[in-house]
């Protein structure tokens, strides 16, 4: 097997605890002789921010681009809720989802069994939901200029940013929806605000246009707000979403947070297959944040963490049968009963970030 | 008492249905004595459409600028799904909303506690829940220019939207939010994306500056996709929620749906005070659309819009009392076991729309 090669940026707050865990899977899975991954280690957001000034350095940037994987923890914390803008924590992911083009966003929306009480939601609406949220990420009002506060003078100022979408970037975010239905429910709604925006009447058009290229998944257009809504009230009747990038980020937290796991879930961030090698670039994140009220205390819940990682074997490697022993081994801790402080549950056992990580090396 | 002016845009759909409620009860009021109201009605979106080729006509739009208030009902339907986007029955509301200058949203997100097992969430999530969204309504990514879809060539178009906010838009909501968060729990979250946007950042630049002349306001800055979050986990750590145009747009809904009381709640927009006679501009619509799937059966609910006259007697002509009368009156037909068919309940009598009105108006 030719050597694959992983980029680790753990990040700030709880991003170091949890990807140590992920560090002892690797070593398991290189031991056993499952994989063959080198792996390096880099800084990005807040701890990048202290080293060099920078939210990530050049030096890392050129080592993410040359990774097979970037596997990403968390960034941010309130010590760097001052820094300039375009070095804020947040800077680093922006950059690499950038410059790495990973314009497709899988987020995946789904309810453990274990956890359907820890949900909002009355348990019969969230019992075995599993959502598929394609964000387009590399797009949009998150990247489009003009972008800037522009000083009007006598104490005015005005703030701009532009949506700004090209036929392109939809036709190429919806193929992969599509796709991605076609392994699932074969269903799939695509949310805009085409009654408000230009940008969503072209998106609308480019999504239906791709449709017909996948007679199997039943189409369906959605507005954004009333999408928002019906993940609330009935989020059962959805397979996979396919959106903007503000609208994703939106979208895709309301969909985590309904599951109860938001702790547990893990997200994908696709480049295009490169022309000749077939292989995409990529970048590996849990859903949660870098969380610095708890960091450094050994309770954070490496879960999202290691699916992240299962995501990568799949999606990067092509490895399925460990992917799926991973997160085999997820469902079975959770199955007998351990639970991190945040998913904790009378009459289970809670346990710190190294215990489950402990407890899912041990089920693997 | 001076005549006062009424201008009514029953819409399409149910509109008119729940429009002829309200009516009832106006004519009950000028009856009574109570109200000395003079009312003209004209047409918007779909029907406006038909019968002038515009969503709304030159003439109506004369009215509804003279009126002391508009009480609109709901625009759009399927009939008009391909009609010029400058023409669709959105276009309706969205010229009203700008030429009357209604700049401040009131989306109040209430409980009814007859209706708490309505909700997807668990009952002791929203019970007595009570928010209030003051969304801004004439600016941001809803009319910023450019705004537009240009051809590439080569088969590629590029959609865009401006997102634009100027400091006196910001400052002007921001202090709405304010003074409404000093009449109730004294709680405001402002919440935006200055993560990745610019406009993000000033509006939050604006939102600080203004909490400084609101000492009694505990402040909260939020992340708009954090706010859908927590709005899902637990709603009622929100009091008054200020926010832009479209983020307005999308948590209101959220905001709306978890209260289950959806077809219930009314909402307000209202334009800065006239230098000379302190009065505003305002326009008074239920959340809901207009539901043409089941217009035209009598079986919508009026609740939503007679609240939304109840708010008309509030907040355009300060008439508490009878306010207070409208919307107990609705509370109390809900504790007599009323429900319309969006409602209905095990052990309630389903009514339709005129005998729900009938009923309100019995109790008043
Ligand atoms: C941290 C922030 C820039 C980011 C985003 O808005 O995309 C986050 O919310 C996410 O969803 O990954
Ligand atoms: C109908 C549509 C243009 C409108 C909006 O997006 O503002 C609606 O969703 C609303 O919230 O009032």
């Amino acid at each position: 097997m030719a050597t694959n090669s992983l980029f680790l940026l753990p990040g700030d707050g709880i991003g170091t605890e949890i990807m140590a865990e992920v560090v002892k899977i690797i070593d398991w899975s290189n031991a056993e002789g499952l994989t063959d991954f080198s792996t390096d280690s880099g800084l990005a957001g807040g701890c990048a921010y202290d080293a060099h000034g920078e939210a990530i350095s050049e030096d890392d940037m050129a080592k993410a681009l040359k990774a097979d994987a970037v596997i990403f923890g968390a960034v941010g914390g309130p010590k760097w809720d001052n820094v300039p803008y375009d070095k804020r924590p947040e800077a680093a992911l922006l950059r690499l989802r950038k410059d790495l083009g990973l314009f497709a966003n899988l987020r995946p929306a789904i309810c453990y069994p274990a956890l359907a009480d820890a949900s909002a939601l009355k348990r019969e609406l969230v019992e075995g939901l599993d959502i598929l949220i394609v964000r387009e990420l590399t797009g949009g009002v998150y990247f489009g200029e003009p972008k800037e506060i522009i000083d009007l003078g006598d104490g005015q100022k005005r703030g701009i940013d532009t949506q700004l979408y090209d036929t392109y970037e939809i036709d190429r975010i919806a193929r992969v929806a599509f796709d991605l239905a076609l392994t699932r429910g074969k269903k799939l709604h695509s949310a805009d605000k085409k009654n408000v925006m230009k940008s969503g009447v072209l998106w609308d058009e480019v999504v239906r246009g791709v449709a017909k290229d996948y007679a199997d998944v039943s189409f369906n257009h959605i507005l954004a707000d009333n999408c928002a809504m019906q993940l609330v009230r009935n989020p059962k009747q959805f397979d996979v979403i396919v959106t903007d990038n503000l609208f994703g980020d939106i979208l895709s937290d309301v969909a985590a947070m309904l599951t109860g796991s938001l702790g547990m879930l893990p997200s994908a961030a696709l480049g295009a297959p490169d022309p000749v090698t077939g292989k995409r670039k990529a970048m590996y994140e849990p859903v949660h944040g870098s969380a610095p009220d708890i960091a450094g205390q050994g309770i954070a819940n490496p879960i999202a963490m290691i699916a992240s990682y299962a995501m990568a074997l799949r999606y990067s490697f092509g490895m399925t049968e460990l992917a799926d022993r991973v997160e085999g081994a997820i469902a079975g801790v959770l199955a007998d009963g351990l639970r991190s402080a945040d998913i904790a549950q009378e009459n289970r056992k809670t346990v710190g970030t190294q215990e489950m990580g402990a407890a899912i090396l041990a089920k693997l």
